[in-house]
């Protein structure tokens, strides 16, 4: 159910965008061994189409490479921009990337909605800049969220406290029994597979080449990345390529030797619900609630639905798709908590997804190591975004913008994906395999 | 989610299948007007698509018209095959349907799956001989469940009481928690997805006609019904007609003078699971619950998955099909009561449909008088099944043809379709519309 992902990421402008085949056997297109470009993107997730939308902008010819695109973990997603909301302990050098990316957000989705007549027009990203108000279900949810106020204070963030009547003037069907309430001004929206869609669009109107295909492996030439190999035959040639396909990325062949990408699915279910006339809006604002110590949040749409998540398993389903019956009886349970009125709205969709998580829940995003210290050339890698690879889309393309000018911002220095232990190999620092 | 129904009812044998469409413009096909048989059968749920069958092993030639066979109440149904544990109060005279429903089943499911190797067989209708256990969550639910063992006694039915630790050695997946159970194994299933694409099937090798189209009236001549006429233009000539579309049934054109249809929509949520291979088998009986008060079941399929149902609204949403988020809620609660592993499972389907639900909740099943008191010639109801079309689908093939053998058996003339209150007309017996 609420898994058809088809089209999510259709250029918006057939006439304008090119998409190759270049397997065997296909009618059309380009043939097998010919698609180059400065750039080649692996990955049309929101991060992959990001760094390709960032890219062609920079005057760089770009292929982005996914047999799916749009339908992974972008897919599911529920599009909070939410550097406030999503502070973690402990995780003060992500914040200052998410408040980066934060930062970043009204220019790129400016850019991208000028040509589409706005945010708000259908074929606009859906960036809004609704509130966010942060809700405590008991006393000890209350607790909670007074301690993470300190912290994100501590990191000069502006989070106040409303009374429950205050709250509930704002939003008039949270629940009167809520145990606290916070503003955050800054924590906004946007609607994810319309971003891809949107991004997709100007992609394709820019000159951008989707290839529809599997990326196998890397391709290496002289001891540096030169472009990727294609499942079944093909290739793309690039001078940059950039490995963005999420926790598809571990799985590719021919990475440098010795590099591990420590990424493993962190499985989340999602609703999205229609709300009927009589409750339209349900919510003016984000609500993300703390409910016996288990978030869930609701996010509120313009065209009068809401979307609600998000569980965080790590269950291995034997289908990753596979949507969690207590995952979803846990989130309408602590929706309704909330917002009572949530039982009376349509559901739509129920929708799960992988995201790829790492160690220590920071990205996987710049260049890597060969043994003697030089990085590998024509290599980046854009993956591991966890919770937060919408937020982090327009500061992930901005690094990666960065990095192929040569001239990288020391601050993410921290997120290199090579900063994790190394396997131990015996060949030096040549390819686990290399390329024909 | 989980409301595509296309499909459901293609004959399992294109080759042998005629399936007309006699809308202008059709390139192929026969023309509008030209079809005709013995028997026009509107309504392609579960008691169309029998009812359609059972005319044609009586060696009559049968069209059956809908514009979207299987989409309706019978995509959502469990396929309970439950008249003990269905029996409610005051309904005694259905029960007696019921029961010979029941009786007719076992030779019904044969003679489909006979040519399909079985009822188990990919072409089968899933008829299973599953017993069920009723088991009631707190003291309350267990002295509802032991009154109407009480009224199921009195009426010969066998209803057996099981301690709980009985029921848990049979099941060892049910709640400690809950308060009684009761065996009753003379209540069953069917998989009406199957079941209606067998039905198809065989209809389809056997030379019956489907029509693709709505049927906007009915046409009559001389007095009596004489046929369909179809939405768009074109008519299907029959001797006898039958009316079968459910709560579609109320708005067909050129229906008798004064004839009320008493039809309202109940709409129920059900859920689709599967259940991870740790699981396997959930349960092997159908557990029917009472929880609270409320009635939740739990249907395990051989195939892996179980259905879990079904809510019963009368809310009327914006979109018949829209699924209720509070009902999905609800079901998932109980059931998680009843058996908390089904928190473990993978939610593959949200569905809802509307029933048509009548007065007495009993069907409206017969042929309908006129003023002098002689019936309509030509013409048979055959709706308001409610939460029994499954069930009541041989018992309503066997009704229908003894009307149209002319052997009415009078244990089944409560059911007359105008045994409700006639609306006052003053032209006499002549149709609400003469059709051309």
């Amino acid at each position: 159910m609420g898994t058809r992902a088809g089209g999510a990421a259709e250029p918006a402008n057939d006439a304008a965008a090119r998409v190759c085949d270049t397997g065997p056997g296909t009618a059309g297109g380009t043939t097998a061994g010919d698609t180059s470009a400065d750039v080649a993107v692996i990955g049309g997730g929101v991060i992959g189409h990001g760094i390709a939308f960032e890219a062609i902008r920079s005057g760089r010819s770009v292929v982005l490479i996914d047999d799916a695109p749009g339908s992974g973990a972008s897919w599911a997603a529920a599009g909070m921009l939410a550097p406030v909301s999503e502070l973690h302990y402990q995780e003060e050098q992500l914040l200052e990337l998410m408040l980066e990316a934060s930062r970043l957000w009204p220019g790129f989705a400016a850019a991208l909605d000028a040509g589409a007549a706005g945010a708000d027009s259908p074929a606009g990203t859906g960036y809004l800049t609704t509130p966010t108000l942060a809700v405590g279900a008991d006393a000890a949810d209350r607790r909670a969220l007074a301690d993470l106020r300190e912290v994100q204070q501590g990191c000069g963030l502006a989070v106040e406290p409303l009374t429950v009547r205050e709250a509930r003037t704002r939003e008039p069907l949270l629940s009167p029994g809520i145990s606290c309430a916070f503003d955050i001004p800054a924590d906004h929206q946007v609607d994810p597979r319309r971003l891809i869609t949107r991004l997709a669009g100007v992609l394709g109107a820019e000159g951008g080449v989707f290839v529809r295909r599997r990326a196998a492996g890397l391709l290496w030439q002289d001891g540096q990345v030169a472009g990727v190999r294609l499942a079944g035959g093909g290739s793309v040639r690039a001078a940059e390529t950039v490995v963005a396909n999420g926790l598809g990325a571990a799985a590719l062949e021919e990475l440098p030797a010795g590099l591990a990408l420590p990424l493993r699915p962190v499985y989340g279910d999602i609703l999205r619900l229609r709300v009927p006339p009589h409750l339209q809006p349900l919510l003016t604002a984000t609500v993300r609630g703390m409910v016996r110590g288990v978030p869930v949040y609701i996010v509120p749409r313009q065209d009068g639905t809401v979307v609600i998540g998000a569980t965080q398993r790590e269950d291995g389903p034997s289908d990753p798709h596979a949507v969690s019956a207590g995952g979803i009886y846990q989130l309408l349970r602590d929706a309704q908590q909330l917002v009572p009125a949530v039982a009376e709205l349509e559901l739509l969709e129920a929708t799960a997804r992988a995201r790829p998580g790492t160690p220590d829940n920071a990205p996987l995003l710049g260049r890597v190591a060969r043994a003697d210290g030089a990085d590998v050339p024509g290599l980046i890698i854009a993956t591991g975004f966890f919770r937060h690879g919408v937020l982090l889309t327009p500061a992930a393309a901005a690094v990666c913008r960065q990095l192929m000018d040569f001239t990288p911002d020391p601050r993410w220095g921290g997120f290199r994906p090579d900063r994790f232990p190394r396997i131990p190999v015996t060949s030096g620092d040549s390819p686990k395999k290399e390329a024909a």
